[in-house]
């Protein structure tokens, strides 16, 4: 089999075979396929696509380049969940706990913040300990213990993605559907998942920026769980303006643990009970979505959420009394509150460019080198379709230097968008896509 | 500038600024843009096309990554010609000492034999002592004083376009016509041509199989030519058998000898009065391609072009006792003439089945280290649309063992395909392309 033979194939819009896109993630591992040839056949794919079969060959060839965990010793049924990244999106830190509270064992490794949307990990390191390096034996031992476990990566999973991934974002291929789908697949199937909750974000602030690519992708990913029997639940959620207020690492934290109070704000509660609803049913902790949002509300109610939050914190080696006492986290020298410049209706809150600037502030990396810091980032006030009056708080700016919080003042302010009349609401969910 | 949103803007189809273009050849040409985000560039290149502006500048910058010869001082009018490969095309070896003797200067750089077409560089060097590898400075000096001259590239010419074919062959990215276009007109910009004839070949021996596909081609490096202010005629011609009787080295040049006798296989020596008038009249040594082929046929008939010939292989070290009695050249071991297997007329004889067989045989290289045994070869001894009686001779192989002579009597045998109706014999020329 030639490596070039395979490119031209895909070139010429042809199919191919599992044999093939075995031999072609087998040898873009262990290098003796050339990066240059690996990106010319991304390419190929990105402009030419790929059937939902050899989207999941190529899933499965991926998830198969490294370890694959084996999670059936110590869960009955092994569950994830994945977003596609936004802004503000700090669903994790409150689903986690919740499907926790609820009885069933739940591990997740999370990733960093890329480019303008956070990341899990980089918001808990604001809790001063709490190590999200675990080993693989670690990972399996508090899940089987505590039976929750939030960290990075055990090991060398999936290989084969990180490298493709790495390659993708230098050459122009990081934008196809099915490089999309099987990535995030493959490292859920790598991570031992048998069924699982993906968040598709869509919106501004999303990587899928519109509603019909956002549901292609979904479908690729339920196809994908089919032909590799795992069961796959899509949600399509807004990503138009940020989710929750907090954007910034401790800040967003600080709102986490608000919202496990049974408080936070209204839309991220709402997403967050959504995600964990879906996780419930997939994981038989209840039978219905209703019945298993009843379960979802009661552990937000009764303090049993924050309680297996607590737990997590304490087991990864964080210091809990940042939970207790939020006040505690880190907090910017600089906080200012600015106000609105105008009366009326927020037509639109660019969700894309609150999370630009928060990593500007520092609250993300630009390059994989930087430093985050925990303290700053922005927290908005409002949501499309409220009503402010001129003088009002608008959003509140927490950043390290006057330098930085001028620039994000007026980026911030450019990114609300004003309207005399009344302005709807956005909605929170866009459907689930999940046959 | 980043080279990802060039890559990018290929990829959704845009059309490349003539700055961003130059940004990415002399990247490349300098190694700050890897090989991975030139072959993915490629890939977009060749799936999404290039407008005739866009591959002007890309053939531009490619002939400006390297030095650019000025022949101005050397010659009124610099001329060059270009054959896009093919099977027995010895053209050059008789077209140019035909312009030279009708008083034209001209110089070219040929080059090696690239799959199953042959390489006039290689073909030269059947002749002891013919160097190939004249410098700069011997170039001009011949040029200037005999008039005449054929070697290879010299120095660095178009390092871009070099790079740019190594990494497009590996990455199967060597079909765009875009590519195509820019790297033949590239080379010949850099070797100072001002006026040029292009030979595009046409057929399965061809890298272009299809008529509309060569057309194609032609009308874009005319387009190149007329944007560059070069002047460029394409001919169309036919690869679907080889050209002329002889595919092998030795034997192509001992054809080629003959032709500039006055004899040589019709075929040959049609198209090698075709380009030489092409090229009489773009150096106005001939005000139309009539009068062009007059004086053209008149260097034939009396021995000025073969005078030429040999004093063209004199100036380059080569021993021209091997031109007065072809005799003397490499002989193979092994001379087999295979007879007719029936009675019929021909049909067909696959110009790549042969051509092919013939690198096998050893006149060409699989790879860049083979070496090339000068003497084998084929020699096909007649035409489509000749008709064979059972027993005649067909063809006679040239071989250096038994192994490969078996394997060459078999695939040679195939190539020819038989009718027992008469058959119409193939054109030569499909026309001119030079508007």
């Amino acid at each position: 089999m030639r490596t070039v033979d395979l490119i031209i194939k895909k070139r010429d819009g042809l199919e191919l075979t599992t044999e093939e896109i075995q031999f072609f993630v087998q040898g873009f591992t262990d290098e003796t396929i050339a990066d240059y040839q690996a990106s010319a056949w991304a390419m190929a794919v990105l402009l030419n696509g790929m059937s939902d079969r050899e989207v999941t060959d190529l899933t499965l060839a991926m998830a198969n380049s490294g370890e694959v965990l084996d999670l059936s010793k110590v869960v009955d049924i092994a569950l994830d969940k994945h977003s596609t990244g936004g802004v503000g999106d700090k669903t994790t830190l409150v689903v986690e706990p919740i499907v926790s509270a609820c009885g069933l064992r739940v591990g997740k490794m999370s990733g960093r913040g890329l480019g303008f949307s956070g990341g899990t990990l980089d918001k808990m390191e604001s809790i001063p300990g709490y190590r999200t390096n675990l080993t693989k034996a670690e990972f399996l031992a508090q899940l089987k213990d505590l039976g929750l476990v939030l960290t990075g990566q055990t090991g060398k999973l999936a290989p084969a993605d990180g490298k493709m991934y790495a390659l993708r974002d230098v050459t122009g291929t990081v934008d196809s559907l099915a490089l999309i789908a099987s990535s995030i697949m493959s490292k859920k199937i790598a991570a031992g998942a048998q069924r699982m909750v993906l968040d598709v974000k869509v919106g501004v602030g999303a990587f899928m920026k519109t509603l019909p690519e956002a549901k292609k992708l979904a479908s690729i990913m339920v196809s994908i769980g089919r032909l590799a029997k795992r069961k796959v639940v899509c949600l399509l959620s807004d990503m138009n303006q940020p989710l929750g207020y907090a954007v910034g690492n401790a800040l967003e934290v600080k709102e986490a643990i608000e919202t496990l109070h049974g408080g936070g704000p209204q839309d991220f509660r709402e997403h967050c009970l959504d995600v964990a609803s879906h996780l419930l049913v997939l994981g038989k902790a209840a039978g219905t979505l209703a019945a298993a949002r009843k379960k979802a509300e009661a552990t937000l109610q009764d303090g049993s959420a924050l309680e297996r939050f607590r737990k997590l914190v304490a087991a990864q080696g964080g210091d809990v009394s940042y939970v207790d006492d939020p006040g505690k986290l880190p907090v910017a020298p600089i906080i200012k509150e600015v106000t609105a410049p105008k009366s009326g209706y927020i037509k639109w809150i660019d969700a894309q460019i609150v999370g630009e600037t928060s990593v500007e502030m520092g609250a993300g990396r630009a390059t994989k080198e930087d430093t985050i810091d925990p303290a700053v980032g922005i927290v908005v006030l409002h949501k499309v379709g409220d009503r402010v009056k001129k003088g009002e708080p608008l959003f509140v700016l927490h950043a390290n230097s006057q330098k930085s919080l001028k620039a994000a003042e007026t980026r911030v302010l450019a990114a609300h968008k004003w309207s005399a009349k009344k302005v709807k609401r956005l909605r929170h969910s866009y459907g689930v896509v999940d046959k």
